[in-house]
């Protein structure tokens, strides 16, 4: 099955508790492709990057099969993030500089090849671009990313979104702020009514919750030995979910609760090393062999 | 299989998002005998009450069929506390007065009925205490409970009372409080090397975490629609676990996953209202469908 995913493209750099990491390959669409891949074979991403963009980092993309036709290249430089995490606070970042660079008029364009995928991930950029492609693309599923940024800038054309896709991934905190309601469960019910089929909260550390009209499951996180670099644990996730979906085929209360647990292995393999270092380096038989052990940590 | 229980039996007082509440029954042998009676019909509590103490409450327990003979009722008045939570910060009690009253002399004395359990529950008092008793009394399995005060004040005697003890139960933070580390396998680590055969680290909403030499268990937090009144929930939550473990007679891997799964089940009844007010009302046949419930929520 066919996946397109849209989102930033950048070149982060990281003060971890480990070290500093410079200008590494960065970005949601990066780290989702990273994880999707692992899932599969027909996986394109859309994005942009200036002319400084390293020539390893699309020949990376290439290597992992990804299609790159929608990936364009501008007069400029590449989107750079610069952050920093605290050994006690792993799960949130301090930014300390964004250069947007080309990514700040960044319209989505789908190549031939990419705009009629059968899984359409609007990875978080601003409600607006999101709208606009998913108004474009007919896919089967439509799943989209949002941050707290978007709930307090743009929610009206985040509501607007919502009505057009299928899954709103956020995590639990953006779910309290964005529906008003501490308790999960109802926040989660409230989305429900904007439009989207299923809601997951990520939960960091502790998981994530899934709820859609039939369902409410929920899953602890992977605990692991030590988190090095959360960036894009997010994505990871995402890229997992969708990758197990597109995999599964059939969408159902069970292929979602799979994803959603494969989206949880993709994350905490994630935070493991600096930006894709780990997943990059991941093969199919270590994520099946953690999917494993995910299911022998939770079963009783 | 015979439980005794050591622990606080207190009047609460409570402010609430739902409202204000005087001297209802508390402290923590009240809330585990009120959880772990739902499984075991040979369970014994050791405190101490004033004379102030009201007679209902007294008959309260004998109609749970606990065994009181261990619950010394001494000249001066019941320990009081009173505890504040606010909306957005359900996990957190703010104290507001703590009078303790005939507690502060607490010496626990086990009656010759309860001087031999099989299940022995250290409740959170101070670790000297703690080690006394544990040192006495011979059972099959001791369960111990503390909390962030002890871990400051009497840390010496704490690692002592855990060198005689097989679990320890605590919350994540104060895990990390003890040993120093972030990490929660890493800290249920350091904690196996001071004697405990298992370790489980409550997580409030988030479930919990159990480890031992051969295992490693997560569970999430089961999803409660409100959460009315948290106090005493990491006792119901003991009372589950050790309930659960004293029916299932024998202690293995599976019986542990299981017994901490009851726990969680008995401390999401516990949030649901005032004191003991839904657990003292709970029938065993809504405890198992909390249990299969809990079990479906987390499938995959």
């Amino acid at each position: 099955m066919s996946v397109t995913a849209i989102g930033s493209i950048a070149l982060d750099s990281l003060i971890v508790p480990s070290g500093e990491f410079q200008e590494v390959l960065g970005g949601s669409a990066s780290h989702f492709a990273t994880s999707c891949s692992l899932f599969c074979k027909d996986l394109a991403i859309v994005g942009v990057v200036g002319q400084d963009f390293p020539r390893e980092h699309i020949q990376y993309f290439q290597d992992r099969g990804v299609n790159i036709d929608g990936l364009k290249v501008e007069a400029g430089k590449t989107f750079r993030w610069k952050g920093r995490y605290e050994h006690d606070q792993m799960d949130q970042a301090l930014t300390l500089d964004t250069q947007l660079n080309v990514f700040e008029n960044f319209r989505p364009e789908l190549s031939q090849s990419s705009a009629n995928p059968e899984f359409l991930f609007l990875g978080n950029i601003h409600p607006a671009l999101q709208n606009d492609v998913a108004q474009k693309v007919t896919a089967r599923l439509k799943i989209l990313d949002t941050m707290n940024l978007w709930i307090q800038t743009a929610q009206a054309q985040l509501r607007e979104v919502l009505s057009k896709i299928d899954v709103l991934i956020f995590n639990d905190g953006e779910a309290r702020l964005f529906t008003g309601s501490d308790n999960l469960l109802d926040a989660g019910r409230k989305v429900l009514e904007l439009g989207p089929k299923a809601v997951i909260m990520k939960r960091g550390e502790h998981g994530a919750l899934l709820i859609s009209k039939d369902d409410v499951f929920s899953v602890p996180g992977f605990p692991v030995g030590k988190v090095i670099d959360p960036t894009g644990a997010g994505d990871s996730f995402a890229g997992g979910f969708v990758g197990s979906l597109a995999e599964s085929k059939e969408i159902t209360k069970e292929s979602l609760r799979r994803a959603v647990a494969y989206g949880n292995v993709m994350g905490s393999f994630n935070v493991q090393g600096v930006g894709v270092e780990v997943l990059s380096k991941a093969n199919r038989e270590m994520v099946e062999a953690r999917f494993k052990s995910f299911q022998e940590l939770v079963r009783f």
